[in-house]
């Protein structure tokens, strides 16, 4: 309402509210810095790293209490309550800007490029999960900042103890020795799980609990700044913004919980279980270990479980909360999970099918599997699909296998095809989501009914309810949106990138980024990563990764040029 | 009009309208048979060919004949008013029907399977041009009914006399001698020129000149069934059908007759001539020699020409048909013309420099070029790009090099994006039409504003034409469509096709033969062909090409249940 606004012009109302939303989310950032140092200390890493993250510490609490009085001094007293243009560009320079500030943590503690760092950052922020650190010179750099033998009494695992390593390094498909895997410190692993969860936390929370503390009026429009086009969660569990604040909260914090619980309990050591958890229902898919999850094929319970809280992440949250405080099984009533889980199932049944019928090898189907030609089992096979299916569909981007190394390109083509619906709305899970892929499909058959009767009245119904043609109308141009971006940044990364030589590199870059997946295909499949691209394409895949995290048109928004008239 | 019907059921209406159209279509090919005939007689094909096209002319215009009374018998004298149901049946499955009976003068002239032949008449009457004649088998069973030494004086070119060869042999780059060229019949050569003209001229007319005769009073309705969410020609031109399909069928033939004096004049055999126009106007792609367009590398002025009938074949014929009716210059005034020629000449340009950039070689740049790593000139780099650009914008398929011998992954998504949208709405050219696009771009545009103002009104305009709500709603499913049937038929062939084992040549397959380019990626790029395919996949690429022709809805309409219950 622009009544009750003091403020001589929009530009200015704009940067308030930018401000404002800058500040907020950089003293959460500084709260989570805060642990990620008592962690860092805890775990005995070098002075260098702790001193690292208290600069970065120093600058994003300066910048948050310096901006809250900034906020105060430029937009008074008064409460701000901000229009549609000012939520658009708030929400969406405001993320870019706390992603770029945040990405100081890393040039401060391993000494990367700042591209390196915001890629770095945004991936982690953003859920995507995909890792420009891999190089070997970033391990020279952080190696004698990390603790060489582990503090951890539960680091028993076949490797050394305090083998806390990184993610993805080259892959060598030989019997790895331990010394290969360099180190990282703990507090840097521990960081990134921590962005990974705090932008989980983030993309469900955002318009529901931080725009509130903002006081902002019309927060169901700001939330469709984040998922336009689709129906609020507010909607969906109850009108009370901060009572489904609360349940929401609690619903993450609950499986986040069962999570490390039981991933602690069938086998993973306290720092990895806590780590691994924050990624999975952040559906973030950053590692602390240097092979990802396929550090764990010898316990299959425990990856049965991994895919089990994979899968549960990408549900709508709403459903979670429902099915706790009504105590009904709610799931299968909503048709957008009745789809998702449909097609998670029908797809690893395929998969599995295709892994048997081409015989492929164990050592194929898992990353730093056993050298030879000795056949999977039957539940290693299933275990392969369902693992990778759901890695897909939910985002996360863990890794327990390379499916380029299985050959079959039917599989990388559904990989492919799954990348771009992915999740449920309502849940940490990124791309299109399958909701609207089901208005899709019922538009086109309306369509192709109204060849043979083309009076047939538009009634195109989710859960029951009708859609209007608004609602259809966003949700094509979303479909035909996240196609366009896909392919423009594919172009872009293959005009640009030495490394997108070959299509499907800068196609599966591209689709991954958008989709928050985190791993792709080419130079950049479960076995690759970032490291190699060029300080352009970083950006680029960071914005897109952005882009795709905030559903689009939020910061699609920032390129039309009404949005910066005055 | 249902009043004016005397028949008992829906389905017999369906049945009569199919039957006539087929009787009708059925008419035109045995025309055109007897031309061949004429055509292999004079140029003295073995007497086997020949009679291959003599019982192929029994059998269609047996049929033809014989359904004309059928229709009449059960049909009654009294002239047919089908409504839309009946139009879509009909329009799909006599397309389908008259393919499959044309199939058998390749079963006759050729020996070779139905699934073959069926892919070869579907791919020629689809104006695409990909072929599966390149199997050394097909040629050792045609050479005995080939002549060996021409009789044609013309036939002055670099290599023997009589050498019609067939397109697309196994690319062998280094140079090839005359003796490993095996020739085809001249009759089998011209047939397939001919299905691409029959083709190219019926997708222009068939509602203009063919469902008029059979007196049908919504033949714009019917209009819609070939081209739905786009205007009629006949809006365009003028209102008239009759009026209006003679201008176009004056253009057609206009357009072929200027190519074929322009194509001799500049060094073409009278045959080569006459077969290449076909294939260039109806943008087919079938070409009368093993290497293509390639084979008149060393005539640049033929191949410019080339590439200019190729791109005025696809633009929309009725702005050929007011440039020659107003004698004013109308093309720029036309929206889709402005697009389409503007992205023909940034992608030539940017095509021509990343070319120059990569330094690549006049071997690679060029089907049978000079062997060595000798640069190519600047009009080489040029008129190489702009052949590939034009050919896969108008949809043709000829080639004279090979856009991935050239291993510029740009390149090649660029193309691939290119296949997409192809030529303007009403020309020859497959593909989804620029027209489509623009709508699509500026929808989204609306839509991103929106986000802004929502209020923001409803009005997306071509030509300075509001389009209604309907139009685009059926636009962007069109869209949507297009992208959901490239992906399932790409999946289906990763499947069931051994040859399809890379992602690049399922996804080239399927959406070359959707957009009826012809050439596309992997085992099927410029130098290869689809002969090792198999049945399944033959069948299913035809199919596709004929979906893509029918403008999707066409023949997506048939797998409604609704179209067939009583």
């Amino acid at each position: 309402m622009m009544n009750s606004m003091a403020l001589p012009n929009k530009n200015l109302h704009t940067l308030v509210a930018f401000v404002q939303v800058v500040s907020l989310l950089l003293g959460v950032v500084s709260l989570a810095l805060l642990v990620t140092i008592g962690v860092s200390v805890g775990m005995g890493d070098s002075a260098e790293v702790v001193r690292g993250f208290l600069q970065t510490l120093l600058l994003t609490a300066g910048l948050s209490v310096g901006g809250f009085f900034l906020g105060r001094k430029i937009g008074g007293r008064r409460k701000l309550e901000p229009n549609a243009r000012e939520s658009f560009v708030s929400v969406g320079l405001g993320w870019i800007a706390v992603s770029a500030i945040a990405a100081c943590s890393f040039c401060w503690t391993l000494h990367v490029p700042m591209a390196d760092a915001f890629f770095e950052t945004s991936s982690g922020l953003t859920t995507t999960g995909a890792t420009i650190l891999g190089k070997p010179e970033y391990y020279e750099a952080a190696r004698g900042a990390a603790p060489l033998a582990g503090r951890d009494g539960n680091f028993t695992n076949e490797c050394a103890a305090g083998e806390a390593t990184m993610e993805l390094v080259e892959p060598s498909k030989d019997a790895e020795t331990c010394q290969d895997r360099r180190p990282l410190s703990y507090g840097v692993l521990f960081w990134r799980a921590t962005l990974n969860w705090l932008g989980g936390v983030g993309i469900v929370f955002f318009v529901l609990l931080l725009l509130p503390l903002l006081n902002l009026g019309q927060s169901k429009m700001l939330y469709n700044a984040e998922v336009p086009g689709l129906k609020t969660t507010a909607d969906q569990t109850t009108p009370h913004l901060a009572t489904s604040a609360f349940w929401v909260l609690l619903a993450y914090g609950g499986l986040t919980l069962a999570a490390i619980i039981l991933y602690r309990v069938f086998g993973m050591t306290t720092f990895d279980a806590v780590c691994h958890a924050f990624s999975t229902i952040s559906t973030g898919g950053f590692s602390p270990r240097a092979d990802g999850l396929a550090h764990y094929n010898h316990l299959p319970a425990l990856q049965w479980f991994v895919i089990l809280f994979m899968f549960l992440s990408a549900c709508n949250f709403s459903l979670h909360i429902q099915r706790v405080t009504s105590l009904k099984v709610v799931y299968w009533k909503d048709e957008e999970f009745r789809i998702f889980s449909s097609v998670a199932i029908v797809a690893t049944l395929f998969v599995t099918f295709m892994l048997w019928w081409a015989r492929c090898p164990r050592s194929e189907l898992f990353l730093n599997g056993p050298v030879g030609n000795a056949l999977a089992s039957g539940e290693e096979y299933l275990r392969g699909a369902a693992f990778q299916v759901v890695t897909v569909l939910s985002t996360t981007g863990f890794c327990n296998g390379n499916w380029e190394s299985w050959g079959i390109s039917s599989v990388l083509l559904l990989f492919a095809i799954l990348m771009v619906p992915c999740g449920c709305g309502g849940s940490t899970a990124g791309g299109m989501k399958w909701s609207r892929i089901v208005v899709l499909f019922k538009q086109l058959s309306l369509e192709i009914r109204r060849c043979l009767s083309p009076r047939t009245v538009q009634d195109v119904r989710l859960n029951n309810e009708r859609l209007d043609s608004g609602v259809i109308g966003k949700t094509l141009a979303f479909v035909a949106l996240y196609i366009i971006i896909t392919m423009v940044v594919a172009f872009l990364l293959s005009v640009f990138e030495p490394m997108a030589s070959d299509v499907s590199t800068a196609f599966g870059a591209a689709l991954t980024s958008l989709s928050n997946v985190g791993p792709g295909f080419g130079a950049v499949n479960p076995a690759g990563n970032f490291a190699d691209f060029n300080a352009f394409s970083k950006l680029l895949l960071a914005l897109t990764m952005i882009i795709g995290r905030l559903e689009l048109f939020t910061i699609i928004v920032l390129f039309l040029p009404s949005t910066w008239k005055k």
